[in-house]
């Protein structure tokens, strides 16, 4: 069936879910059959998490998102071997402000350099379309999980997985802990020379301004559709894979379906997914009243 | 109503408590309705905390304490993206010799570069508004606090945030623990180069040194307001935003409501709200006879 | 028995369970008697473990997995001391996508520096195979486990070993972890000085840039074994000693017994054993859907 | 009542005390009413702890006792924005060989720099009266616990309160563990760069040598009143402020209220407060016979 | 009695397990009474543990075990102040593949630099004899645990004996934990500057290189008496002090007792000693198939 | 009493222990009346621990440990402020192969950097006398336990006790821990930067070599007496103050009561008290059988 050629990576219990899931959500609008909708809606639940409705973003906080996410899509989109893009949304889930989500064509178990390093460019281009349109002094900390994933991806690069050249097939942390430290109580660096630690400290860096140096040049290239596609988001809050196609072919997008005009306003049956995302949002805000 | 307006970033628990606690003080004043006055004052005592009565300050540290508070105050406020101050006070609550209270107008789930350097340029403002009253030589440990909050923050912002152009969009300190240790028993600079821990340092003490400087000529630019504010914080122990707007527009600041002339020594029912601050008071002094 | 000679290392639990084995696959083959057969396909999967029959590769990994496997088995057959070949699989078990398996010819209690250096060499076979055929921007992170264990070794021999003529026969690591920390809570290096922990650094680094020279002459010079082995394993899935052997003498390999041209689809009764390798796959991926 | 108002600093419960105790010493004294002195004697147990009645100090160390405490109150006396002293003493509690207790006026909950640095300068009095009545070869470990106490003070300057002019108004270690460590496990100093090390010692350096060599230069200009202090205090063994500023004034300091010849023999009774130092004793001594 | 003269540093514990033992080996053997060779072989087990019947050695295993523990017993037979040798035995027992067992000739509570230095000799003689016969390329971790016994004798020399005369009597490194922490969770040289830790490192390196070197010559210039040795061994198995004599001194080692040419098959009756030994045996290795 | 005036340092319940066991010393003698002797015999035992009987040292090691013992007693008797010495043997008790105990004249509750500098030049004397006979490559590990107390003093006068005229009167490790360790599982070097540690390294380094050096020269101006007092202490066993006295004063000394000829194998009751000493032996070391 159609869902499950449409979910690499889920697994049996996943799929069931969705089932259920879809089941529920037939119920909700009092249909006897579950159709396709249903089971869209249930897959998106389950890949993104649940909306949260009670978030209210400043309008200044929602363009700034559907910027944010339109730069991961449009980076990921034209990267080479980097999975192709399956929603991208601006409606709030969790923490989470906005979301991009990818979908692998089909299982994979490792990662070649090439993709890794498309991974790495599309998480910086949310923090690039920020910077296109607010300047350096407007962007925002809403990028610290995508500089972090980035940042620990580069550095396994250099010091897990042999990808730097200069330092070669050789492991230099430990792969119990990701990224940082060798185990509790101790330090991956304390166990190498200080020259090492230099040349690996070279390496990760160079990864990264390589990497956004690419991702600029992309946003700043197809900055038209960069417009467009925040556009879209702040019309539509969500879009899919056929929209993005037509924003990146210089077409206008076409509604989704069962889009009316005084939408974005209806509830859970609406058809628009809620895709759940770790990346805009930053984990160190809440709006209480600060005191100094 | 204006009460939830008011209280960005409240909790339903939070709202829930304000309007318990302006019954209380209803009752306490014998009154049978629940008025604005009542809701205002339990606002303040959730967001500040409760007065301290029985602490004594000399005159001197109440004078240096109204002058580092009236510092954050004009600097917070003139600095842009800075959230506007809603009361300024000198009454001591907890461990606190005074406050300065800003609220945001809106919820507020990231921050830009800007806003970000704008609250460490606020929070140096108590220190400055000392050094330009009583030199170098006369100014308090009652500024630990704010220093250790600017720090946090111009660390996080090279560290986390990729917001020092130099050291890029890379993590350096892992997410885990705010600021310093990446995790109990390991240290975040044993897992970088000595090199990259300089540069590092560089960046956090240049962004100090530049916010330390803009907040010091905005101080220097306004001693007027900043002495006029001093003044009436002696003269009213606690200022609204209406009394700030006054003395920033060079205007006599109006009593507050309530007010007479053998005040400030009213209880709990003068309207005067108490507020909590955790800037203004040193964690290492008690006033215990010391031996040498 | 055979069965006994061909398993240097096997405790007699595990000759013991061999036996079970072998009489479980005769049973679900309805035979009365346990044949060789039965006993190999028993050792095997002692050896190597189940089978993973339900993941699926993508055809451009089951080719790089080919070309992965036959480049440790060509580097391990031509360096001196290496233990021989057994089998070379890329059926996948647990988390690995295929296996190269040696067996030592007799018990072995120490090991040479030649030795330990030919292993290094045949750990390293893997990525140059990927790196020969896909170039450096396309190899995986699928040599991963390899790195790992060859940047251990060349670090034992260094630092426990006394096999660095530079370094001498000193112990410069605690023998109590493997590797990399003197003990939980300290580190090895904060026991000796900056100019110990650079030389041993360099010499770790030479050792696996002279071992993975050497590999990649190897394979660079046998180039067309790589192409075949690669070849028979993609129509074969395993290939044993005898294969091996036509295939480094420039011969075509003779099809494994049972062998039809509709396989390699039968199950598990089919002969071909399942070989479990921690080699050819990540630990580091999986294949849901990534958010950006 | 005087008693309140001689205990700036002093909780309820202490007071409390104080007015049990001086019953107690009443009663002791078969007297039906608590009288002045009472309180004093109270007092004086409550601040500065029970004397140690079985403690015999060598005439050599008893003298070097006298000069130490009289080092202490003198630069304290000297130092601006120092507290006032209450009383010296020589007559040994718990582990102090004497005491120089000062008492604030007024309660205080801020230090300015200034007051900080004669605190420091006021510690090291007792050290230095060692050295100019010994020479650096006599001076002894009884200035341990002042050492401890105004290296820690000159550190928190410098890296907690933001006092050097040249690090600037920014935090360098955790304010969880005053002085050394930033967390259990974890070292402050792994936290910043080898130069930013280097120039926090330097700046805490330089107070001690500052506030040292300003110490000496009052005690070397005031020999007169050090030598007269030191007789007083063994003569009497307990002075008060009285008596002190009569020495500091070049007059012969009056005797004690009950003083007679055959003093300072006499028990609890005769009016010397015992007060308790923390300072001249040192952590590491017991007579015990040493063997080597 | 013989028994105790013949083991110093026995405990009475031990000497009443020497007892019950040779009741043992004379009731195993039917014989009523408890002879001298019944003692000797309860000592031996007592002092070098059983033998590990089952495990079987390749030819170039025990060849190469035979010029190791020969190479030990000839340095630590001509070296100053050694103790003299025991038994040499290249039985299996637990993890050693052989044996060199020394004998103090009396109760010895000190130890002189010129012993120690002698002790660290007598370690590198079996790694020396490997080397002498295969070349380096050929040398076996068998030695791992005489380099770490070798290393920590050096540093201890160095940092806790007072015996490098270019760092002097002084402790560098604490008490508590042989050799590599001082502390759990600290590490000893995080106390020391980097100069004097590389002076330490240079200090040990200097004692490990003049005993290699100085032992190295020994087996150089006794190299007829290492194959002797090496042959006798591979021979009988064990041998004692007066068959090593009788090498030393260029004569054919006399049989042993009860020698038989179609020994050394026989059973634990025969009279060969089984002595225990950690070196020659590496803990990283068993001859389980390895897969790559 | 004598006893009491003779035991500064001693608690009430060390003084009822004596006095037990003197009665003890008297009955075990049958005598009713206790003597002075039997206090004398109590003492010791209450100050030195028990006697050793059982170890049976070398004569090698006896005359090793008496010029080691008299090495100690003529440079602690020669130091200025050094406490005088009370007792000198060779007779073994716990670890210790012989015992050198002084006694102070008075109760102490400080030290001058005179005394610890006398102090640490005493506990040299062992090695150096060691070393004047055997020469260093004869000198034993015997000096393990002085080394380590000399090493501690010398690190505390530079970081702890303020008595480095080039650190200043500061504090650079806790004190919490002796010596090494800041505190459990962090270190105090960690604090403070390179070239404060490198300071603090030299300072104590300087320390160590000059007394080290003014020990050397009064044992080697003084050999005769070394010679004496060792030859005494071979004879006696143990010698006391007068003794002492008589061999430094170039005197034979007097037999000590009781002496005849056929001594030194008397029991428990022959007068020679049983000093206990933690200096002359090794941690190091047992007896037992070493096998290489």
């Amino acid at each position: 069936m159609d869902i499950a050629r449409g979910t690499p990576g889920f697994s049996g219990a996943d799929l069931a879910n969705v089932v259920n899931e879809s089941a529920l959500f037939a119920a909700r609008q009092d249909q006897r059959l579950v159709s396709m909708r249903h089971f869209e809606q249930a897959k998106d639940k389950i890949m993104m998490g649940a909306e949260r409705k009670t978030m209210v973003m400043s309008e200044k906080e929602r363009t700034n998102t559907a910027y944010h996410e339109a730069g991961h899509c449009i980076v990921g989109h034209l990267m080479p071997e980097h999975d192709p893009t399956y929603k991208v949304s601006i409606i709030p889930r969790g923490r989470a402000l906005g979301v991009t989500m990818f979908l692998p064509e089909e299982d994979r178990y490792s990662m070649s350099k090439r993709s890794i390093e498309s991974q790495i460019c599309g998480l910086f281009g949310g923090r690039i379309a920020e910077e296109l349109t607010l300047g350096f002094e407007g962007v925002t900390t809403g990028a610290s999980n995508d500089i972090e994933r980035a940042s620990k991806m580069a550095r396994s690069m250099v010091t897990k997985w042999g990808l730097s050249e200069k330092l070669g097939p050789m492991q230099y942390e430990d792969d119990e802990n990701d990224g940082f430290l060798g185990r509790p109580g101790g330090s991956a660096r304390a166990n190498m020379s200080a020259e090492t630690s230099r040349v690996i400290d070279e390496e990760i860096k160079q990864i990264i301004d390589h990497c956004y140096g690419t991702a600029r040049q992309i946003l700043t290239d197809h900055r038209e559709q960069l417009d467009a596609m925040a556009a879209a988001l702040l019309e539509y809050e969500t879009i899919d894979k056929s929209q993005i196609d037509d924003i990146m072919a210089g077409r206008a997008p076409k509604p989704p379906a069962n889009w009316t005009d005084d939408a974005p306003s209806s509830g859970p049956s609406d058809g628009q997914a809620a895709p759940s995302s770790e990346e805009t949002g930053s984990d160190n805000l809440d709006a209480a009243p600060s005191s100094a």
